[in-house]
């Protein structure tokens, strides 16, 4: 029997988040992006969700390497926290290398981390795997698709992409090499699935650039912007209409900070000599030579837009007739939190430009539609496909594209985190499965939580009830009066429910004893049961409770 | 002095949800609408929010009267709430009636409330205010505006509506009445701000109705539709849909159960004779003979389209090549729970339609976008004008589109909930504040819950650690070792966590008493300092921390 090459997501599938892709070739495993994903409200407390490196770990002397398309948090949150598990090399361009360095600084393993630096024109050689890669256009500089050629066949793996034709930075995608890979043959095409339900294909991010100068010709005062810090087109387009502006440049907010800064280190934002300045230098230059860049256009609490919009920054203050503009869609989930920051613009006298995503100008997504997926299918001209990146409607309205541009319906995957696609002999089945779940980062807990998380969802609903009985160790009587106490329980009439409980508690303990039952665990469970249901019925309310027996 | 005529909200401005506006002259409160709220994600266990009577309460007996304008939630929810409070007579048409008998019923105060039906035809004198009233459009049926005769002048309320000219059920808003209203001089309109940052003119229910019979005789087997429930404009469609494919109907969900025999039993929807079925009949008849309307659109776990989408109702399953059609637009705050029942629609093989709102045409707004707006203002010529119903920038919006149809900027008030505007000699202002808040419903506990929330919310982000430290009363000596327990805090290493925490714990007590500090609260307050400090040192968590001191 040959070698087996298998191809399996760790994290992407059936979520937007936490991407990491395998392919594994008999003993060599090369792993793709390593993402985080944004906790929903219902994972209370709960800072990050990255993948479950369990099967990676088992596997730890195969791995070979991380690539990674591109510096997207989806595609690099996770990082850290694999190499302080399994240190690999990690190959990304000079840009995703910049942005990564910044986060394994933060993490304290920069050091002992070894990255390599590639760009389209790279080779890297793992094992009997020759590794290649293409150019796309994204909403952050120096993406990169990948080309797998191993003994079975081609693997494309596309990252995330649209097909930008007039890109504000002038990096065209290299269609010219995508046709000539689809040419010599495609076994298996893994492409990015976010936008396949929207029809057409995606606007130039030049149109936002004509938009923003329009709108600062307009301006009277001084002009914030918010958008993606990662999104350095935007950025420079923001920059040169600032100049056309007579407008000098001030930045809020660390991570637009750092990110600019990694883009002009490495060449790929150029802001005029002196155009830069300090935030708190914005207030004493005319307010029409000013314009503010700032994070916290997904409304994020706490950061820069946010704390500007309720006059909680120190530095920098709107004022009436600020000119406001929001160059971002809102990711699902961020709409009522932008509402806030927009009420708040305005109720500070700003004019506040925002608009429901592309409809307005202000904003192009980064994922191709339709037929930017489309031409992606017809270049590549797969055997195999199999939708990534995506929750599952959007794999499927993919799989309807692929079919469409003539992939046979049986060679379409639409599969799960940890469902592995075996090729053997140029034939892809999807075989066998490994377990993966999700791991979660609270403080510095790493794990998956179940417990904890438990415990927070009921006690946030419900409140908690603490019931403790100090009993005699010699003749196991109360020794004194149960102390009960409440947290996120009912406001009023707790003091007649405390009545209430201490007579059932009493009660409970001397109808146990008078039979004979002196177990602890009887105890609790009794008291569990009675107290839950004297409560439920008089509060409608489920709290935990928490019997504690103290012996002395 | 003359009598003093007020105008004030309070629930309504700067939020969607818990209308409630008053009318105050002299000695008579007239109010209109009391409803509820949903509670965000961040009011843990919060059933509902409502209006704060607190100042009703305090001016009982000036209150004559509860005008509800339309039976959707965020005008009725509150009501059974305030009868419990206040119980004075309730004015409301036939379909409005109905609903609110549900919820009275529920609430088992119908017997001892007192109900009065009023249509657009009617007249209420209460005290010295002329109360009369005009038919609008809106996305339920039977929908008032409102029109007080004042001896300071007229003031014009508009409940929430749209201009259909078309509408599905071929009751048209009284127009000319509005013109005669505006004609004789209204001098302060309150109209809603819904919509009023949406431009151009609301489109026609009967749009819905032409789309649906589309996709109804493209479809192959089951339908299901998922509406609300309340929209029985839509629901009627939906019934004539049926009727020309050929289609009997079941009704899943309670509040659909309810409100579509509220609108048979009065009169507002009409259903062929032998068309409903019952739910488990639907598995037994030819698929392409079955219609299902349910509950459930915006995605609400726990309602028939949620359970059905993951195969857990009983009676109906839902098929590969079944047709689910969401007729409703996404409430904002919605989307992700209404991606993910698409999600799992997909999965069990049906064609799922749904769209971004209107455009995809399967919905349309019950409320005015701005050309309607401009044409109630054109049509009432206020002297006055207070946008109400909205967030922010709504009432900032419909602010600008009062001015651009002629009302004097000084005349427009942008008010809160609780700013009073007063009217003398025709002349009106905005003078006092009368503090109002929000009341949250837990279970049977209603109040404004400040200290249960904080608690929740700290506890659901960082968990709880329990000290219970047995004293003895005569000496103030440990009795044995402390016992610590936690709740939702950390998932690993708390063995070693419990010992450090120990260890502090036995320190601490020993050095208060070699101080001869003995007080409780001196010694709570050490131990929750410094074990809150070793924690949060070790673990980047800071959980509630409550010592508990058991004296025996």
């Amino acid at each position: 029997m040959g070698k087996l090459l298998s191809v399996f997501a760790l994290g992407g599938l059936n979520e937007i988040g936490k991407n990491m892709y395998a392919i594994e070739y008999g003993d060599d495993i090369v792993l793709i992006d390593c993402g985080n994903k944004f906790p929903d409200e219902e994972l209370l407390g709960i800072d990050l969700i990255i993948p479950d490196f369990s099967y990676l770990e088992e596997n730890k002397e195969k791995i070979r390497g991380l690539i990674v398309t591109h510096g997207h948090e989806d595609h690099i949150g996770g990082v850290p926290y694999f190499l302080k598990k399994i240190n690999v090399p990690v190959y990304a361009t000079r840009f995703t290398l910049g942005v990564i360095e910044i986060k394994l600084k933060e993490h304290r393993i920069l050091r002992e981390s070894t990255l390599y630096e590639i760009n389209s024109e790279s080779e890297v050689q793992i094992g009997e795997l020759t590794i290649s890669f293409f150019k796309v256009n994204h909403s952050i500089p120096d993406c990169l698709g990948i080309v797998f050629n191993t003994p079975e066949g081609t693997i494309v793996h596309t990252g995330d992409f649209k097909f930008d034709l007039t890109p504000a930075n002038q990096e065209r995608p290299d269609i010219h090499k995508m046709a000539a890979i689809g040419n010599k043959g495609v076994l298996l095409l893994l492409s990015e699935s976010t936008n396949a339900e929207r029809q057409g294909f995606t606007p130039s991010e030049q149109m936002v650039g004509e938009n923003l100068v329009g709108l600062f010709m307009k301006a009277k005062r001084k002009i914030i912007v918010s958008t993606f810090a990662s999104n350095i087109s935007r950025v420079q387009q923001i920059v040169q209409a600032s100049e056309k502006t007579d407008r000098k440049l001030a930045l809020i907010g660390r991570s637009m900070v750092n990110v600019v800064n990694v883009a002009i280190e490495r060449g790929y934002l150029t802001v005029p000599k002196g155009m830069l300045i300090e935030p708190k230098e914005t207030m004493e230059l005319p307010p029409e030579n000013v314009t503010i860049l700032c994070t916290g256009s997904q409304g994020e609490p706490g950061a820069a837009l946010s704390r500007l919009s309720t006059g909680n920054f120190r530095d920098v203050e709107i004022l009436p007739e600020d000119t406001v503009i929001l160059a971002a869609g809102p990711i699902p989930g961020n709409e009522k939190n932008i509402s806030t920051i927009i009420d708040n613009l305005y109720q500070l006298g700003a004019h506040v430009i925002y608009g429901s995503g592309s409809s307005f100008g202000l904003h192009v997504s980064g994922h191709g539609y339709q037929e930017d997926l489309k031409l992606m299918l017809t270049l590549m001209k797969p055997t195999y496909f199999v939708p990534i990146h995506g929750e599952y409607r959007m794999l499927h309205h993919h799989l309807l594209l692929a079919e469409a541009i003539g992939v046979k319906r049986e060679n379409i995957f639409l599969i799960n985190n940890g469902d592995v696609i075996e090729v053997e002999n140029k034939i892809a089945r999807s075989t066998r499965t490994i377990p993966v779940g999700s791991t979660y980062v609270d403080g510095i807990d790493v794990g998956n939580m179940e417990f904890v998380l438990r415990d927070r969802k009921h006690i946030s609903e419900d409140g908690l009830l603490m019931i403790i009985l100090p009993m005699s160790k010699p003749d196991a009587k109360m020794l004194a009066e149960p102390e009960i106490i409440s947290r996120g329980f009912v406001d009023n009439h707790f003091s007649e429910l405390r009545k209430g409980m201490i007579g059932i508690i009493t009660e409970t303990i001397e109808e146990l004893h008078a039979e004979n039952r002196y177990s602890w665990n009887t105890k609790k469970k009794q008291i569990k049961k009675l107290i839950g249901q004297y409560i439920r019925e008089n509060t409608r309310k489920r709290p935990m409770i928490v019997p504690i027996l103290i012996e002395i």
